[in-house]
């Protein structure tokens, strides 16, 4: 028997020469169904023996991705920098994926995403990194993947990431203004999708119950991460027959909304009321006065996820994945005191 | 003779087993010279015949880059959105490339960028897309690309683009101060590697002339499209024995860094002195007083650069580069007055 052509694979798959030439290309168009029939008939034909059906399978992959939803431009481009120094060093591409972070379909969209595109592999950013049924799909699917996720500890769930200590930190932005004297502090939460937003509420709530001051449920208001919604909430609080006399905003940008609804009704900033963010985000240093925040390493954070998913990828490719596996890090963002927060003025200065 | 292996391969071409997998998986980790031994030698042994060397070579992309070269975090993650919901559509990924484009190597670096990481094309922001050499010689690789440019018609010079006219912007922004009654307007540059820089100061300098206002070169001041040129030029110019009543920022940060520099010296924004920037960055309407601007369409402008590379690409696939190709466009920033302009304290209000 001569060699098979591409013409009797196309025969034997029931299929057009296009359709077995674009399968062999790796292109897209074609149906998974398809493919595996043409795949299929490539090997039973022992078209390309050996070699063929590897380098059709295992088609290297150069470039990572990263997934998000986060409405903070500053946060993202900490992100993309971060894994960008990697990739550099390394020789990887990087892929951005903003996603949203309520589709139902989301699981199948990100393995679609890795496959259709052949990413190596994906660094998760919140929320998707805290969606257990999530990750599991994505390693169930064998996508490598590192997530930066929100936690106190090490979650030591058997998948890799970078954690962040939110509520410690915001323990200690809290525990600043109530030593400042304030006793009134508002807060305003993060989005709701994300795990940073209780954690951070948990070490507002710790920081108060500590210090004997009763949780008052007027000063906390519900909201997204972004200046909007930090406008919004301000306002609100603001109406308050009893306003605060400090705002923490669970980020800079809620932070810089409370900034500009306080400067919009003449309220003094620190004088008046003391505002706190987290992030550190470049406005915090830019915004007048400049804000009291917490120094959140987001590019170093995304660093140290991308350098763990490479070495995930090196296990993978060397068949040692009974090897240990590099270690997960946590991350403790750290209090920055700048102008916009003081004593309140009722006592004195 | 029995098929040729891998070994044959290896030894005809004089390299190791392993660079042998590596060129025909497509790895990266290969010396070009190295790269192109292997393929011959799997040629003239008829290795994988018909299908290998075209699958080798070919190897279908459905990625599209962007390179950029800008500190503003607002401008690119507006670059990216907007590209990004075209994407979406036809099924590219998106990979990003920020550079240095100070860097003498950046047309090399761009060709292996696309090779490497398989691009089917670039999209390429100011100032790369601005560089006639460097736009020859991506043609010349083969490279397909639009560029984004600033200028005030179709440069019509054969390569696609979509051209922004920054200079009327400018001009209108210009007129807008001096119709408000302000003779001393001063000018903060924007990078003097972008090609808007000197088109906004060129509308600047037009609009003076045409209302008879002689140029004063000390009220105009270089710097960068960033936050702090702003503040310190802001700063050089309140220093002046005879300051200026208005400043015109050539972008929203250096804007924004006007606005710090007042604030931080007491100056009434807009009593003592309206600052005008430009983009229309969601800064520009958070601060406070939000600033006058120009309205760059920049998502709309990044997603008609990205239907004019698809449009390119598939001019390219059919082989019908002989059709006439999509239409470059141009876009016009438009005006947009907030609190921050308004007439000087001498004229009374």
């Amino acid at each position: 028997m001569s060699r098979p052509t591409i013409k009797d694979v196309a025969e034997r798959s029931n299929v057009s020469l296009k359709t077995v030439s674009r399968v062999i290309n790796n292109e897209t168009a074609v149906r998974e169904k398809t493919r595996q029939k043409v795949l299929r008939a490539v090997e039973e034909l022992n078209y390309q023996p050996d070699l063929s059906a590897r380098s059709l399978r295992s088609s290297k992959s150069y470039a990572l991705g990263v997934a998000y939803d986060n409405p903070n431009p500053y946060y993202i481009i900490s992100v993309q920098n971060g894994m960008l120094s990697v990739c550099r060093e390394t020789g990887y591409g990087l892929q951005i994926h903003p996603c949203n972070s309520a589709s139902p379909n989301l699981a199948e969209e990100l393995v679609d995403l890795v496959r259709h595109s052949r990413l190596a592999g994906l660094v998760l950013a919140p929320p998707m990194s805290e969606r257990l049924e999530l990750i599991k799909y994505l390693a169930a699917n064998d996508i490598k993947f590192v997530r930066i996720l929100s936690a106190a500890e090490d979650p030591d769930d058997g998948f890799p990431c970078v954690f962040v200590d939110d509520r410690d930190a915001a323990y200690d932005i809290t525990r600043h203004l109530i030593q400042l004297g304030h006793q009134r502090i508002g807060f305003l939460w993060g989005g709701p999708s994300h795990r940073s937003s209780p954690e951070r509420y948990k070490g507002y709530e710790s920081a108060l119950k500590d210090y004997g001051i009763p949780i008052d449920k007027k000063l906390i208001v519900p909201g997204d991460y972004s200046f909007e919604d930090g406008f919004r909430g301000a306002r609100k609080l603001f109406a308050l027959k009893d306003p605060p006399t400090a705002i923490f905003g669970s980020n800079d940008e809620i932070a810089a909304g409370v900034l500009a609804a306080a400067k919009s009704t003449g309220i003094d900033v620190p004088n008046d009321l003391s505002i706190a963010g987290f992030e550190d985000s470049p406005f915090s240093k830019q915004s007048w006065p400049a804000l009291t925040t917490a120094k959140q390493a987001t590019e170093e954070i995304a660093r140290h996820a991308t350098l763990l998913l490479i070495s995930e990828l090196a296990r993978a490719e060397d068949g040692s994945l009974d090897a240990p596996a590099a270690k997960n890090k946590g991350f403790s963002p750290q209090l920055v005191i700048r102008g916009s927060t003081a004593r309140p003025r009722s006592l004195g200065s």
